[in-house]
């Protein structure tokens, strides 16, 4: 593999990509990587929901602004978040947390309790952004998998949630789509965005040493 | 170098460091990462203050909540977001694209003014929050780029951010601390944290494909 850099160097938002498959051994470390990442309290206030159906795709297809990595892409995450952080979640990761490390029930009991505090004190709005934040930490990691994978990856948030959520009957679930990843591979002589510089801001405008 | 998921399963919420140094070069490459970050619209809404002086460390410690991290580690990250998106950071951020690239000044006029018009008419607070999410993405590759680099990594948002703000001045360049990246070594003695075991919500309750 090789480094970061040179990974995230490779990897750009790819907006046409060539309908080739990844194979399932690629999704899956992806996957195992979004599921590996750090969340506040260890929460992991979010779910993914991994489209390979192209029918399901073609009908997300007018709801992501017709961006043709929707269809294009082999899969399509949906990176789905809390639409609150409510009591029984909270209890239901404490209690998974207990029974694995094989704790006192009572063990965590201040965490818990900070927990249904912390976010109680919260608008359900708030409570949702503090999610989908938490969920772009897990979409960063799942970047990086993609591109050691030889992945291309394209984080989208060009897309009407609401219209997504009932499409996906997502607040059935007390969930809300917060952001896609389109996983592919990119089509080398149709995407503009390939041929285009990559550019960041300055790095001397980026970082600040104290 | 390890592949994602063995870096991912090395990291862990390093809850006591050891002092020790990370290396210049190392401290460059995580922060490479964060500066390679994608981000919506590419505008990069957020900047990074590295601490290495224990001084200002000590100084930030009861801001966040006496987490011994912030003085054990050997560089703090905060990352700073965008308070708003103003019209003229939108404008530096499409000069800067349009001179690196050499298009024409009248390159990107859509997606400049789509910009304006999109996060105008979001609040000031909104503004904030998907600034915040952007930034979680960068937070993400570098955590990534830290294991990558054997360097231990604690993403912390346990800290009163008003207070943090006030003392490294960020309301005047129009910033507001978003979360806190710890790097370091780990304490392998004294770190309780080290010793649990790592648990995730089942891989079952985390994905759904369709």
């Amino acid at each position: 593999m090789e480094n970061i850099t040179e990974l995230l160097k490779w990897r750009y938002a790819t907006k046409r990509m060539n309908g080739e498959k990844v194979a399932p051994e690629k999704i899956n470390k992806i996957l195992e990587a979004a599921h590996l990442a750090p969340s506040g309290i260890g929460l992991q206030p979010y779910e993914i929901i991994v489209i390979s159906d192209p029918e399901i795709k073609k009908k997300i297809l007018p709801i992501a602004m017709n961006q043709q990595q929707i269809v294009e892409s082999s899969h399509l995450l949906v990176f789905a978040v809390w639409d609150e952080y409510t009591k029984e979640r909270i209890d239901h990761v404490f209690d998974h947390l207990i029974l694995k490390q094989n704790k006192k029930p009572d063990s965590y009991a201040n965490q818990r309790n900070f927990a249904k505090t912390f976010f109680g004190n919260m608008s359900i709005e708030e409570n949702f952004h503090h999610a989908a934040k938490q969920a772009n930490i897990a979409l960063g990691l799942a970047i990086v998998a993609a591109a050691s994978e030889d992945v291309d990856s394209t984080p989208m948030e060009g897309f009407d949630p609401a219209a997504l959520d009932e499409f996906l009957q997502l607040s059935e679930k007390g969930l809300r789509s917060s952001m896609l990843l389109a996983l592919g591979y990119r089509d080398q002589e149709n995407d503009w965005n390939l041929k285009l510089e990559k550019v960041r801001k300055p790095f001397e405008e980026f970082v600040t040493f104290l």
